[in-house]
């Protein structure tokens, strides 16, 4: 059977990595890693365009779509040191949430299933419910822990008369017992949602949430190195959730609901890095880049940058572990090899 | 029991008109004209932010928000000469369109009901099955006639597995009974959709579509001439249902699927007001303003005087019917009065 | 004494055309032409920018600034077959509009008496107040005629409390009897704007004023015709006055306050070639162009076409007089010579 | 009386919160705050546009306009822990600088005078002069001490031949005796003006300026903390006013005079968090926001949330006044409340 | 050998035609028609991008990337009723103009002696020289005649000090024997270059060159009929060049010279169709889409368009020929059939 | 001989510096400064646009053109308390980058040659041979040391076949001989770009290269300590090449190849204000600055301001070795004097 390619535009993969058919397991059997893309902006409360998010994610880069991305920092290739395949978007109606998340969370599973990291590229943070929960029918649920990169904590309850949306995937995960709530680590926060009634229900599920004004004072290394010790308490893996408007503004304009004060671009990417070479990733999303409001693809590139700082540093991961070595930043880059 | 509001942004009218709370008839029993708000993207296939296009429409205008505007061509105020409400928008889930679809065709035939011309602000095109049909639904399925500008015939069957989306409420309608094929008007269609099955299916249902080459080997005029007559015959009342994209995208950039060759904004503007002073207008909808693709809110501003233009001429309509006067373009502004 | 320069930016000319210094009469007295910069926007109602405008319509060129610009339609060169100056920028206070009135008319006065034509780069309308009055001033009140092209009258009494700004310059001028009103030749009015008590007092000066359904009604050639026949009774030379407005949003969204339906560009470029070439025009100015809403320079591009349109055709005329040759657009480009 | 509403577009007020009319001082004798708009950029010396400032700042929010913004950082609600009112426009003829400042001096000073924090929305950065003495005529000429976050010292002399503009104000403020030099404190500045004569004015003036190197030198806390000491000695209240382009350009493009090498937008709102917490403020501005040069509302969003970190701030300083309570910024989030 | 594919971002084809390699004659000998991306901007004197011309015209369409585009006007489907594959993009060193020309003339060349037609997607218009001459290689020099849609003649001499540039390939065409500049026909010139002298030397090649003057005096269809009868004396085929500015800058920003006054798009589109119905076209290219410049995409769809009309005629005419039809625009759509 | 001035647009300076004529050394030989154009983009490998660089930084600032820029944190005028001259641009070829890279490196060496130090504002990055080289043509191969900021190596060695364009300036310097391997000092690499083999080349050459992962890790500062030790052994002189995209693409958007991750404005200023202050700067290029896709001008006037930074520490550095003065930090603004 014929691989669905693209919803949106010509059927390409990312950076030009081999394609593979999702209903066809001997296509990417071999996989350390799938691409899906999530084109779908049904779930958003303002303004619309991640649709076109996993077109951006996957060709916004001014080097040549060759399948290759060696890192400078990292001395690996993510896309060539892992098998990496991209199964393409998973055919989403933008008018039906609920059919959306269901389809989804099927083929979420099924690259789980098959031993592989999904890394799915949004749409808008709704998708988070079926890509965490997608990993944790096959490992188990209370075994994943989740990190979340957001300005927005997402665990609204209705929205709009909903119950799905890009305000809610955390509240459902945690709900539905897929995730545990005291292994929820929210980094970013800001801005002035939710509201209290909300943070009672965080607080009640023993969610940790580090608010940008306690990141300030705190130090992000040390909150980080914090969460790290929750994450992996009783838990087999991690899923890395990256809302790209916890950057600032200013970094990530091509966005749906942008909240001034957040990371720079360069604080996003080292704790992507830190994350992937220090903890047990075992899915990732990269949600909520809308095309239409970004300038000079900016916050497509970005986004980019996200999925192969990932794919890098778990590549690099698996390699210091086969060989023993650690990574060190402070070694000159020509002395790294 | 309060107004909805807005469901983007601030509360506002169109152009500072009184407000009117559709759940309270005494708001608006009064009414020459409602207008509402539909501000729903969920059903567009390609670029979305039509969910901005209500907001964008009614306040797109360089002059004060007076709920006042006096036509320099038909020597009417729109806004005065007529009794006009904005009740604001209908709360519409963006990932469910067939909730969408249903909340606002029951607002569409409460207001008509009530006596008074809907004027519905879109949103993607999905919107005209409930906005046509619930009118249809208080003068009589098969009793309205319909004249669409578009690029597209809108008469798909199915898209991404749903029978519900932009490119499909013309075959929904005339489906449904609510409006005869035959009585159906479509004027700019072009391009490369849909293709030959559809076609058979509209050439069967008797529909009279005028693609751009016959309007520009015939001539818009005339074209108008001839549906004028096929849509007056045996009907009670006209819907009149603008899809921006009917003019061509240099005249009309912020929208969905534009589609290059169309009318000139000047064309559109002709013809909306040889129609409304022409024909007895029951019902319009203006749709597929997306304000992320704009540029300098020149789509917007269209689309508010298409708005405008519309209401001034049934106001003028009016006018000349009680006065016995006939509007002349040939005499000079100042000799108009 | 020096010359002042620009304003905003580098001190530039009109396509490198030589400067001179407004103060120093032996550096314009052979000049046909004296181009001056009024980069004042403190008259606008909407959206600001036109301070910009001068240099915009300066700069926005692909070819090489040289001073000369051969036309391919009428084969002349405005630039070289004219002496042409740019007296640079006349300095306007932002914030003090009768300051800035009373500085421009000065200098268009000085321009005048010099012997050669005013070409004024706006800035908005406001500035036709002191660009024709300074005319007048030195040809006579009353003995100018003045063709304004504009989606609006500009007829306004009085607007944020002010008798001043770009909805008001008209009626200054006929009431300061510079102008008369039964010379005045509007074309290419739209819109909602102004509302009866104005039009009757422009019906009252008998004034002229072509609305767009009459031009399109009648054509833009015959309505045309008749206009010149006004312009040229009892009066020594016709003032021209060219709001970018005029043209559709679609071909000029780079300004204030655009109203949907009005001219192509080519419709412009070839009424303003008529007017020159059939017309004593004795004085110019190019309007409302705002580059901070303009996109890819088009905007700014139609206006420095409007100026050299405008000054290719004046040097025709000129030649065609002292030749006794008539320009014949039915002839083949490579045959015109 | 009527309240006037907005200068241009819809009247609405900051994301929903109570209108009053200033007219009519029963309607905000309860105010704890009273926003004010001074839609006015007839003072700038670069790019317009600060005109549609405060439409932008009041409206450019994802989240519903609920009159509601609970802060996630300090756990109380701006908008309903304090009686929030917003007054619309000042209208302003934007030809006509004198005049503006007069009528927008004496809204302030009947904001002050009932005892409410008046919020002016700016604007361009000319409206400091009344701002700030608008509430040093009440509380007394002298009492006031002023922090200003900008690029620019804002103490030139005469520009453009005026003494009024967006490079003035702070001049004026000091040489009207409102306001004394040396409890001035400035933040941001860098750059290249004003020049070596207005620098010595100011060393002689004993006003105390923070350029960019001292910040990174010393550190923005340390600076701050030097502030706050001057700041508060011998002065009964702070005014705060925020020129956004006291931000890098990255941060905040839409504004008119961008200046390289700026704050990031974290660093301003952590800063007007400390002052609003620890500072008796009795007045702020947040003045050139140019919507015309903002990306994806980027500038405009900012803007707004220093409103409400403000307005935030202050109404926990009350809270932890009553309660004895002190905010704790190493607390995790859910454990504030 | 490996089709070389694209030169910027992922390789993709023509609207989802089948990719065919220029190196394997199998993988097209089969074709009617072979599309070549020309991704070269050094030729450009003014504002630079088309090298993302191929890319933005294969992909700017909202309908699926399906290989199939069934024409509503011309009912037939270009895509699919010809044999259509799509070689990618011949790689051109963007410093390297001679380099780049003798490369793709080349590969035209091995198109056209293939049998199919050559479509080349550019692109600045230096690549005319290159195209045109691939062609008559295989047809013949002086066998192939010229219809240039362009604002400009390109017959420049020397610009920059270099013989070859987006201004000069038609005059190194007829230089080189190639073309017969008595069978150079040229739609929509316009503005101020060339200068006397190039117009000589195109007159004294007896080039036909409509100005937009005459082409508004006259009528574009009576200058295309005039055309059409030079075009086919004693010529084999029509080579037919598009220069996207042809069309006004309101109809196509996103151009690097864009000269004000020019087509609209339905004039172009229409133009295009009747050569393709009526004219033995043997090479098609269209030139000058500059996205950077671009808005919302509206050149890049209508360079799209043009190719489309161009695919859908020539498919036409076959059928035509082969069924003894003829297409007749006054029919009704739905009777086309 | 007349200067060449302006390859596009208007001739104008560096913010209204004096113009030279570089064949007229009596025109600049008293200078310390001379500013150099090189519009050109012909060795991109993506965005192009760069050929509008010089321009843009030359007038993008919204102070008066004065030729004068007082800066507030250094206390002198790199305008004026250095003798500054503009030279225009040298005319390069866009489609023939080797003549390009010979015309720019002989201009060079003539301003190197005449005593002045050269400021080349670019342009794309391969510009850097010249630049560099035609400095060490005069002061010795191997006797110049280069700072280079940027986010890439441009150490590649062949690209579209080509040995010039702007990833491979470096390694061309270095293989020249002009300059050393190992006084190469490279801040800011990043992303996925050059790959192992060309790694292993600079490691072999003994670059020193501080990636942003080692710059974080170690500190900006501390990082550009030890280069500066490296920079001054056995070396005469600095050349300082500063690639725009070493920021941030939410500092810089306005580039070729952004790549996410980078400096902030304010870094990079304060680094180059720090190289210029303590070391013996003999060269400077500002290079990758593309205005089409800039936003708000904000990449252009932070290129500007790169220049003013380093004219401003050139002249306090001369400043402070003539009085024995030193510039500290630490000091208030206002007795900095």
């Amino acid at each position: 059977m014929a691989r669905y390619g693209a919803q949106f535009g010509p059927d390409i993969t990312f950076l030009g990595v081999p394609a593979c058919d999702l209903d066809d397991t001997s296509t990417y059997d071999d996989a350390d890693v799938v691409i899906l893309g999530a084109p779908f902006d049904g779930g958003t409360s303002h303004r619309p365009g991640t649709r076109f998010g996993p077109q951006a994610i996957r060709m916004t880069d001014y080097l040549p779509h060759d399948g290759s991305r060696p890192s400078l920092a990292l001395r690996t290739d993510g896309l060539r040191d892992l098998v990496v395949y991209d199964a393409g978007d998973v055919e989403l109606p933008p008018g039906d949430i609920e059919t959306t998340l269901g389809r989804l969370e099927a083929a979420v599973e099924t690259v789980t299933r098959s031993g592989a990291i999904p890394v799915v590229l949004g749409g808008d943070h709704s998708i988070a419910y079926p890509d965490a929960k997608g990993v944790a029918n096959v490992l188990g649920h209370g075994r994943v822990s989740m990190i979340h990169f957001d300005a927005h904590a997402d665990t609204g309850d209705i929205e709009f008369g909903s119950l799905w949306g890009h305000g809610q995937p955390m509240r459902r995960l945690i709900e539905s017992g897929a995730l545990r709530g005291d292994r929820f680590l929210q980094v970013g926060l800001r801005g002035y949602w939710p509201g209290p009634e909300t943070l009672d229900w965080m607080a009640a599920e023993r969610m940790r949430s580090y608010e940008m004004t306690e990141i300030v004072h705190r130090g992000l290394q040390e909150c980080l190195t914090e969460a790290f010790g929750i994450a992996t308490d009783e838990c087999e893996g991690v899923f890395l959730s990256v809302d790209i408007d916890v950057c600032d503004p200013g970094h990530a304009p091509g966005t749906g609901t942008p909240e001034p004060g957040g990371l720079s671009a360069r604080e996003l990417l080292d704790s992507v890095r830190r994350i992937c070479l220090e903890l047990p990733v075992v899915g990732v999303d990269v949600v909520e880049v809308s095309p239409p409001y970004d300038h000079a693809d900016i916050t497509a590139a970005l986004a980019n940058r996200v999925v192969l700082e990932a794919l890098s540093a778990i590549a690099r991961k698996r390699q210091d572990e086969r060989d023993g070595t650690t990574w060190d930043p402070s070694r000159p880059l020509l002395d790294r090899g």
